[in-house]
C-alpha cells in the first residue's frame, strides 16, 4: 500500500516530478503516481485528496507551476504533511508557482522545496517517514555517506587535473 | 437577487474589496458578500463556488492575499467570469498574491486587477454587466464624465496656486 | 457583426494573439483583428477605440510588451470590457507589459491574464459574451468537461507507464 | 524528552518563532528551544545539529533571517525532517532568508513554510508527528474544525453588517 | 510664454512634481503646470499633448505612478524631447510606473529619471534647453560649483566632529 | 563637427548602440563614436568627458552593461544632456545596469532610456537637436509619419490573411 | 598616519558607515572619514581616489546609495582593497546600489558586503589588515570568542524564560 | 606554500572558479584548489576551513550556487578575508547564491563579487595579498596599464571601421 502520493498538474511536470519518484523507488518507499489538476477536475480532485489518508497515505508530494494551487489544495484536505515542489514553467522563472505554494496563510502548512526540486521532495519525504522507521534512518545514512564520498571523490580528481 | 457575489479570505481584506462593493452600490448592482476560505473550509468554499450560477450570480468578485488561491478555485467550478483581487498582506508588496491569482494556466481565466484594487474590480464587474444593460451603460458615461469633470476640476486648483 | 475586437501593437504580437482568435473561433464568437499602435499612431488608434462601441464590439482584448499601453488606453476610451494580455519581449520576463497593464489606476479597469496568456484572454472574453447567453453557457460546460476528460487521459497513460 | 527542537539565529526571531512554540504548547508537543548561531558559534551548533537526533528531537524548526544558514546547515548534520523559517529583517523583505533556506542543492532538503509563517512551522512539525500518532491526528481534526467555524462566525458578522 | 510644460496625473503627484518646478524657477525658465489625465479625460489629454509644440513648449515633463501611461503618450502625441518621472505609489515601490515609463518601444523615447526623480527631471529640461542657450551654460557651472562647495562643507563638518 | 558622442564601455555593446548611431545616420545628425571605459581607463575617460562641450557636443548618449557607471559619470562632467543606455549582458536581464544609470542622485541627471534601447537613444538625441532646429523637426515629422504607415501596412496584410 | 579611508556619497550616510568607524576604532585601526561625491565633484573625488595610496592608505570602505558609483570609481582609480557598502536610500530596498556597487566588470573588483552592512565592512578591513598583522589576529580571536559567548548568554536567558 | 584557498561546492562550478585560478598563476600566486561541499560533508568542510590559518592561507575564495553556504560559513571557521562568488546555476539568475552570500549578518563578513564574477575574486585576492607586496603592487599597476590599453586599441579599431 502506497505511503507516500506524488501528484503533478500536468504531464509534462514528469521531468521534476520523476526524480522524487527516483528516490522513494532507492529508498524502497511505497508510493502512487497521478497527474490531477485542481482547476481542470475540482471534483477529482476533491475526491483525491479527500480519500488519500483512508488510503493509507502519510505523505503527499505536489508539484506545479504557474499559480500554482495543487500543493495548498491538497493541505486543505489532507491532514498529514504535503511537499510542495514548485514548478518553473517560463517567463518568471518559477517566482510565481514558488509564491503560490509557499506563503500558505496561518493554519495550513505545505512544505517547500526548490523550484524544480523533485529530489529534496522524495529525500524530504523518506526524513519525514524515517522519524518512526529505523530501517529507514539506516538508509539515509548510508545515503549520506555516499553523497559524502561523491564530492570526495570529485575533490580528488580536480586536484589531479590541477595539479597533475 | 444578487447579480454579483463579492468573497474574500478574510474579513481583513474589507478595507480593500469595501470599494468594490461601495461601486456596486453606487451603480445600482445587487450583490452578495462572504467571508469564505478555500483552504480553512474547503467544503463551505466548494458549496459556494459551484451553487453561485444558480443563485443567480453572473460575476464573482474574489479578494485574496499570500497564496491566493480563492480567485483561481473560484474560477475552477464557477463557468462565468471571475474578477481577482490581489491583497498585499506585507512583505512581499502583494507580489504573491498577485502572481498566485494572474498566473492561471491555460483553460481557467481570471480576470485579475490591481493590487489592491478592489475599486476597479468593482467598476469591471459593471462594465461586464453593462454589455448587456444600456442603462448600466448610460451611468458608466456619466461616471466617466464626473470623473473628467474631477481631473479638470483639480488642474483649475492647481494653476490658481501655481499662478495666483 | 464582431462581438469581440482583438487588438495588438505588433504583427509580431500574433504567437500569443493568436491563441485567443482560436478560442473564439471554436466558441463560434464573431471578431475582427487589428495591429494598431498607440504610440505609433495614436490617432487611428484612438478612432478605432472611440468607435468600437458603435461597431458592435461587446469587449476588446488587447495584447502588447514593454511598455503596453494600449491595454489601458482602450479602457480609457471603450467604456466595456478590455482584458489585457502582457506580452514577454524579452529580458524582463515580460513584468514590463504586466506592471503597465495591470496597475492601472482607480477608475479605468483592465481585466488582465498571464504573462503570454492569449488563451485565457479568449476564454474570458466568451466567459463574459456567456453572462447572458445560454448557448454559450452550454459549450462552456462541454469544454471545462473535455478538459477535465483530458487531464484523466494523461492520468490513466501516466499510471500505465509507471505500474505496467 | 523534546520531541521538536525550535533553533534560531538570535534572540530576536523570537516574535515569529514564538508562534511555532505556541502551537506546540496547543497540541501538548513536547519542545526544546534554543538560540545558537551557525556563524557565531560553528562549535556549538555542530554539537547541537549532531546530537539533536540522540537527545530524542525527531524534526528540528531552525528560523533565521538576511543570510539564513541555520536551516540548511542543520539539514546537513540532522537526518530527519528540518523545518526552514525565513525571517524577515529588513530592506529585502525577507527574500534574502528565503533564498538562502529554500534554495538548498540536491541531498540536503529542507521544509520550508511561509516569511514569518512560525505558526505554519509549529503546524508541520504537528502533521508530521501525527504521521504515526493517531491522537495527534485526532487534534488536528478538532483544530481544522475549529478554524472552519472561526471563519463562518466571521462569514455571519460581515453579513450582518453589510446586510443589517 | 512656457518653455517647459509639466504635466502630473494627479495632484498628490505634486509632492514630487514640485521639486521640477523649483528647479526651473532657480533657473528662471518659463513653465507650466498641468494635472491631466491620459486616462480619465483622454481628449482633454489629446488635445493638451498635440497643442503643446503651437504653444511654444519646447519640453515636456511628465509624471505619473502605478501603470503610468502619461509620459509614453505624451512622446506619441509631441515631437520634441520628453521627461519621464515615474512616481511611487505604494506597494511596488515605484516600479510599476517606471517599467510603464521606461520601457517604450522602439520609434517613441522617453528620457527617464530616478523613480520621484523630479529635481532631476527639472535639471534634465534645463540641461537640453541649455544646448542653444549660453546664458543657461552659466547658470549650470555656477549650480555645478555650488553644489561642490556643498559637499566640501559637509565634508568639513563631518571631519571637525570626527576629530574635534 | 560632431554633435552627438556616442560612447559605450566594450566594443560589445556595438550591437546595441549601433542602433542609434544607424538613427542618427538617418537623421543627418553629424555624430563620434568612441569605446572609453570609466573603470578600465578612468583618465581617458575624464578627458574626454571634460572636453566635449569644447569639442562642440550637444549631447552625450552613453551606453554600459553591469554596473554601468559610464553615464552618470559622463553627467557629472558634461553639463549638457546625457542620454543613458542600459545593456543587458546576463543573469540580471539588464537591471544591474538600468539601476546604475537611472537612480542617479538629484543633481546630476540622466535621460534613461528601454534596457538594450539603443535605437531611442538615437531619438531622443534628435528630438533635443530639434528643439531648435526646424529642419529636425520636419524630418521628425516624416520619419512619425512612416512609422505610422509601416504600422498601418502590418494591419492590412494582417486582416488580409485572417480574412481571406 | 590612516590606514583605512572611509569615505561616503553623503553625510546621511554616515548611520551606517558610523559602524565601519565604531568597528575600527575598537580594534584600533587608524582610519580618516570623509564625504566625498563621485558625482558632484568629481575633480575632488579623483584627487582623493588617485592619492590614497601614497597617503598610506591600505583599504578603502565606500559607501553610497541609488546609483552608488563612489565604490566602484575608488576600485578603478586605488589600487588596493575597496570594500563596497550599498545603502538604502528608499523605494528600491537598496537593490539599486547593490547592483551598482557589487555587479562590477571583470577587471576592477570590489568587495561588496549587505545592503546598510557598514559593520561588517569594518570587520572584513580588520580581517585585511589581519592578514600581515598578529596583533590583530589575536583580537580577532577575543573578538570572535565574546560574540559566542554573547549569543551563549542570549540562549541561556531565553532557556530560562521559556522553562522558568 | 599556498596562500590563497579556492573551494567550490560543486567540479561543475570550475567554469566560473577557474577564471580565479588563471588570475593567481598570471600574478604568480601560490594557491590551492579544492571541491568540498558543506552541505554534503560537512565533517570534511569543518576541518577543511579550521585548519586554513595553520595551513597557510592568507584569503579563501569560496564559489557555490543556489543556497550557498559555502562562503559564509568558511568566513566563520576562519578568521582572516573570505571573497565570495556566487554562482548562477539557473532559474533564478544567480540572486539565490548572491543574496545567501552578500546578506551575512553582523560580525561574520563576506567580501562578495558579481554573479559569476570568478575574475575579480582572483583579482580581489591579488589586491588583498599586494598590500603588504610590493612586487605585486607593480604587477597590478602593469595589469591596469595593459587593460587601459586594450580597451584603447579597440577604442581605435572602433573609430577606424566607423570612419574608414
Amino acid at each position: 500500500m502506497a505511503k507516500v502520493g506524488i501528484v503533478m498538474g500536468s504531464d509534462s511536470d514528469m521531468t521534476v516530478m520523476g526524480k522524487a519518484r527516483d528516490v522513494l523507488k532507492e529508498f524502497g518507499v511505497e508510493y502512487e503516481i497521478r497527474v490531477i489538476s485542481a482547476h481542470r477536475e475540482p471534483d477529482v480532485f476533491f475526491e483525491y485528496a479527500k480519500g488519500a489518508q483512508a488510503r493509507g497515505l502519510k505523505v503527499i508530494i505536489a508539484g506545479a507551476g504557474m499559480a500554482a494551487h495543487l500543493p495548498g489544495m491538497c493541505a486543505a484536505l489532507f491532514p498529514l504533511p504535503v511537499i510542495g515542489v514548485p514548478i518553473n514553467t517560463g517567463c518568471l522563472g518559477g517566482k510565481d508557482a514558488l509564491y503560490s505554494i509557499l506563503q500558505m496563510p496561518p493554519g495550513i502548512p505545505v512544505a517547500t522545496v526548490a523550484i524544480d526540486g523533485g529530489k529534496n521532495a522524495g529525500l524530504l519525504a523518506v526524513r519525514m517517514l524515517a522519524m518512526e522507521d529505523e530501517a529507514l534512518q539506516e538508509k539515509l545514512k548510508t545515503y549520506s555517506e555516499n553523497m559524502c564520498k561523491a564530492v570526495q571523490e570529485k575533490d580528488r580528481k580536480l586536484q589531479e587535473q590541477q595539479n597533475g
